[in-house]
């Protein structure tokens, strides 16, 4: 089955201690695209600027993501800058260039309109609401958010959480939505709010899902060198997506596989620049690391 | 068989945001001591002065602690007061009394000297290898630490990882001794230290194991609350000591189940103060939240 995804798609300019790499192909919704589509088809929402290099939707294309709903308008890429310090955990934002996502509405054509999982990747949740809004009785439905949204649309995010079926967010935004100092008793306060499944990420130490069968301690695949971990958040629900689209059985039953498959696919984001390496790899080359967490996971 | 446990025996004085308690057992070799026990005989070595509660001994012989090697003498037992922040992540020291431990020398009589397993917990290196020293051939070495060593102990630290089967420390611990920010390439720099395992602890996000067979991720047992994390990592390397020298067949074997009981019996320390909460379990419900866990890292 096929999995929508609406979210940025942007330029990203990422410095890090040891290198520093311009517009590169970034954003939530390219990361979770190229994520997805190595499970199942991928539908594309969102904007680019007539700057936006061929290359880059080559790139989309050669990874089969639908880009029906893909605008290219008259004006400038959203672009971001951001820098990391030593140990890649805390980074701050150097620069933002909305451009042609100032004015952005997404209109979903009927066919996008019927599809069944929906994932709902960083963005203003009123976008978020949007395309919600014109979704034809969807089967799964997903939001990622960030710090800046509880910050600045916390009442439309609220809402949303309504409508969701799985929220994902991380510690930081988890702590500073509950201002629970706890990640369980967080979980417990964001079920509240709404969403039957509540995934907490926590970058390099995993993530846990919440729901009705009770808690999931997915493991992160053991990385010895992060380039970059612009994106992996958005890898992970991405491939989570993908994985969950494609899957036989229940949701229910394929959610914990599904966070394994997207946890890995993060793994690769961290090992390159922006998508440089996720846009390498193979789904082989995904399975074999499954099978290593499973190894190092078992007791 | 039995674990020998050496390191600190001390009165706790523990303040957290909710709470305060004073004169509280605490050591981590009381901790440890504790933990073990659950599993297998243990032989504590220590000392304490003669303030030391008789109630805390009585506590030591219910759960069968060998005490023959726990030097009484005439002073005041080590006295630790310690403040804790809102998150639980962050303490502060507001008071060390070496009292009895400023001049002890542990001599151990000549049973302790077989004992196969030995846990030299956390305690100045020089007093690890002097119970080393008297050590007969023993099966399995570990030794934990804490900053205060690598700070003004390290040369002896050094030494004393060349004599070890496995070192335990937590994350920013490992940190400091290699100054690697990834943690995957701080576990190969230990080994280079000597170890063959190194375990390094990461508090509520679990542990990880390194050794021939490549790496565990140990997950930690969710808690929704935590009253007081002093003494867990004590508990933790306590019971994984305590397991490993009770199950059949080899260490190899047995050592990511026994990171799995060390780990739920910390999860059990960290819901009292002190030992209130660790010294009142059951093994029955240890090996209900090993079930636990066992369901929750499942996938």
């Amino acid at each position: 089955m096929s999995v929508l995804i609406v979210g940025s798609t942007a330029l990203d300019s990422i410095k890090t201690p040891k290198a520093e790499n311009p517009r590169l192909l970034g954003g939530s919704a390219s990361h979770a695209a190229l994520a997805a589509s190595f499970f199942s088809p991928v539908r594309l929402v969102g904007v680019v600027g007539q700057d936006f290099p061929k290359r880059y939707l080559q790139l989309y294309k050669r990874r089969r993501i639908d880009l029906q709903a893909l605008q290219i308008l008259p004006g400038k890429t959203f672009h971001w800058s951001g820098e990391y310090e030593a140990n890649m955990n805390r980074r701050r934002t150097l620069l933002t260039e909305l451009g042609v996502f100032e004015t952005f509405t997404p209109t979903l054509p009927n066919s996008h309109q019927k599809s069944p999982f929906v994932l709902l990747a960083n963005i203003a949740p009123l976008l978020q609401h949007h395309v919600l809004n014109q979704m034809q009785r969807p089967k799964f439905v997903v939001a990622d958010t960030m710090d800046l949204w509880l910050n600045i649309a916390l009442p439309e995010l609220l809402k949303l959480l309504k409508r969701l079926d799985a929220f994902v967010l991380n510690d930081s935004e988890a702590h500073q939505l509950t201002t629970e100092e706890n990640v369980f008793a967080a979980l417990k306060k964001i079920h509240k709010l709404g969403p039957r499944y509540v995934i907490i990420k926590k970058g390099s130490h995993g993530s846990i899902l919440s729901g009705p069968r009770g808690f999931f301690l997915c493991p992160a695949y053991p990385l010895h060198q992060v380039v970059d971990p612009t994106g992996a958040g958005d890898s992970f629900v991405g491939g989570m997506m993908g994985y969950l689209a494609t899957a036989r059985g229940s949701i229910e039953d394929n959610l914990r596989r599904a966070m394994i498959y997207g946890s890995v696919v993060a793994s690769f984001c961290c090992e390159g620049f922006g998508l440089q390496r996720t846009s390498r790899i193979t789904r082989g080359q995904i399975g074999h690391r499954v099978k290593e967490l499973e190894r190092l996971a078992r007791f």
